[in-house]
């Protein structure tokens, strides 16, 4: 008989606190105290504004553990909350993580996770300081504090769009609503891409593969997206919905240029933020859709399924691409300063207008597009997305 | 037919953070950005340290909902974060809070909710300035950030305790395990509980008993306990359960006194946080257990039910009083410095031994007591204790 693994049971509050403690790096000097005490003591840079922000991932409502590795599960909870602060022009620093598990869990699958959330956490320069855990009766639930800094002078908010502001977007929208449909129809698709993972990082297979071992086996719907879609369309589809790429760099770029009046991210789907943004600042907003960055994975997974690709990038949600609101006299520069100091590519795909106009998605032709950003994300009133 | 009282999902997720947003006050002028945007913006005062701890309330775990009013669960779940900031003599200044709710909440209980906590945050000068709500299929779970400050020449941290320190512990203890052991009891007490507190503050009974209406009916257990105590004594005790009082000034006073060497908060039992310090500064401690302050519910308490009043007081948990280890020359000092300046008293308990002498209780006669801090608080290994 093979020897159980060890659960959490096992290892007890503390000894669970003290095996995390292990695992996270010391930080940086201005880590006075991390975990293991009351409270993480951090040293603010004089000058500088700190900035804070929390997102959760609840098992079954923002993810199913047979279809995400652990590891990925903890880059992508850094992910989401670095996208928030990326969207400030802010610096990440500092991150806390409340952890709420079955004392089922298996400790390498926890082990996998807090790999994951330090190794996104500092990729982009942050730290793990501090956190809290506690025994949760069935559901996994990572909830993550980020702190940060900002230079006054260079913080942009979602409010400040002006009339006349081009809007502009990062990189490409609607792979990680491909991905996550991918999931849906073709469950199996998860080991596979935690096997493709494994090859281009380090990491073992037993902590990618771990959670994705006993997805239901494929029906017809999955071998028709199968043949449709190869294996590079779908892998990255599934790798962008795993773990969001957050415009941190991006994000301090187009606050630094001077040219920004206002920015959020995109995890509601582009047309929920763009109305955030919009409310935030009082105007309206005309979207040239032919303009809009579809990512190639998104084209093909969506025709693939007989689904609207451009749907999909304006409404899919969760593509943490940052959205913003710029000058129409600095739009070249900010292009340029962007493509000079990152590999992402920003694309300007409307216009802002008087409130009054709402918000409009329009074709080349000048014709309207029947917009559904009233579907986009909304957590009590949508059924779980995954 | 009765209208049906509106629920979460009535609001949709933007809807209940606006309407969470209009209920909390805009802050001090440190708050630059609160509730609304990405991130909270936040600015720190030059020179001082920047505190951050968070702490998680688990309905079923940390609370029964039919147990506890919802301004209660949050007035406690403010003061759970404010007790670890006191340990270090910390000043609070901003928390962020994640909530996870079932769609199915009633909103008037999430208003209740949200009313307690920034009640009890802004007792102790701290602003609630951001956070996140997501939906939880079957739990109500409430995660807070606190964050904070504190000058570096007067912090005090869990390490740092000299064999020969006296050890000190504010208020009284056992209170809380008293009135967690009531509400097992007689859950009925709840109503009686909350229908006081609305006499006494200024609340609405709606606000208070919403929680308690469907509570259990009471049997024989529930009737002696009943007989044998008197109201004053339950009543006490379920209050100090629901609404612990952080030590916060008291922690503040401790530090700046400059007599402490270490400190921590007594939630996970008396002895068990005794033993996270220990640990900590690698020592061991001898306890005068005639010298604990035995809280005056416990005792009425511990006894109507046939159990030790002082075994509740030193392993109950949750009574998040300071456990301090103070310099011999320094402790009458700091015993009149905290009576100067709080209406809570001090106690001399014990004394910091060498470590291989480990944690030993004795009485007056010299006779050792059996200490169970083993089975301090530990939630991956004990039931859900309410």
């Amino acid at each position: 008989m093979k020897p159980s693994k060890p659960i959490v049971r096992d290892l007890g509050e503390f000894g669970l606190i003290e095996r995390l403690r292990q695992r996270v790096s010391p930080g940086p000097s201005s880590v006075l105290v991390g975990i293991g005490d009351d409270v993480a003591v951090l040293r603010s840079t004089a000058g500088r504004l700190l900035l804070a922000t929390c997102d959760t991932q609840v098992e079954g409502i923002h993810f199913l553990r047979h279809t995400v590795p652990p590891r990925c599960l903890g880059q992508r909870a850094a992910a989401v909350n670095l996208s928030d602060m990326a969207a400030m022009g802010g610096v990440p620093s500092w991150a806390l993580v409340s952890l709420m598990l079955p004392d089922k869990t298996p400790v390498a699958w926890v082990d996998a996770l807090y790999r994951g959330l330090t190794e996104g956490l500092e990729r982009y320069g942050a730290a793990l300081v501090g956190g809290n855990t506690a025994r949760h009766p069935e559901r996994i639930v990572v909830d993550v504090t980020l702190l940060g800094e900002v230079d006054e002078a260079k913080m942009v908010l979602r409010r400040g769009a002006h009339i006349g502001d081009f809007i502009v977007v990062t990189g490409s929208l609607g792979a990680s609503k491909a991905g996550l449909e991918c999931l849906r129809v073709a469950p199996f698709m998860a080991q596979e891409a935690a096997r493709t993972l494994n090859e281009t990082e380090d990491a073992t297979l037993d902590e990618l593969e771990m959670a994705c071992g006993d997805a239901p086996s494929q029906g017809e719907a999955a071998q028709n997206l199968m043949a449709a879609v190869d294996r590079d369309t779908w892998m990255r589809a599934v790798h962008r919905y795993w773990v969001p790429e957050p415009r941190v760099q991006e994000g301090q770029v187009l606050a630094a240029s001077g040219w920004v009046h206002a920015m959020i991210d995109v995890s509601d789907g582009f047309l929920g933020d763009l109305a955030h943004l919009c409310a935030a600042s009082d105007v309206g907003a005309v979207i040239h859709v032919d303009a809009v960055p579809v990512d190639w994975a998104c084209q093909g997974v969506a025709q693939a399924l007989g689904q609207d690709p451009l749907l999909w990038a304006l409404t899919g949600g969760e593509d943490y691409e940052i959205l913003a609101a710029v000058h129409p006299e600095g739009l070249d520069h900010v292009l340029q300063a962007v493509a000079q100091q990152s590999a992402v590519t920003c694309h300007a795909v409307g216009r802002i207008v008087p409130r009054d106009q709402g918000i409009q998605c329009v074709r080349q032709d000048g014709s309207a597009l029947e917009a559904h950003w009233g579907k986009a994300w909304d957590h009590f009133r949508q059924e779980a997305a995954s």
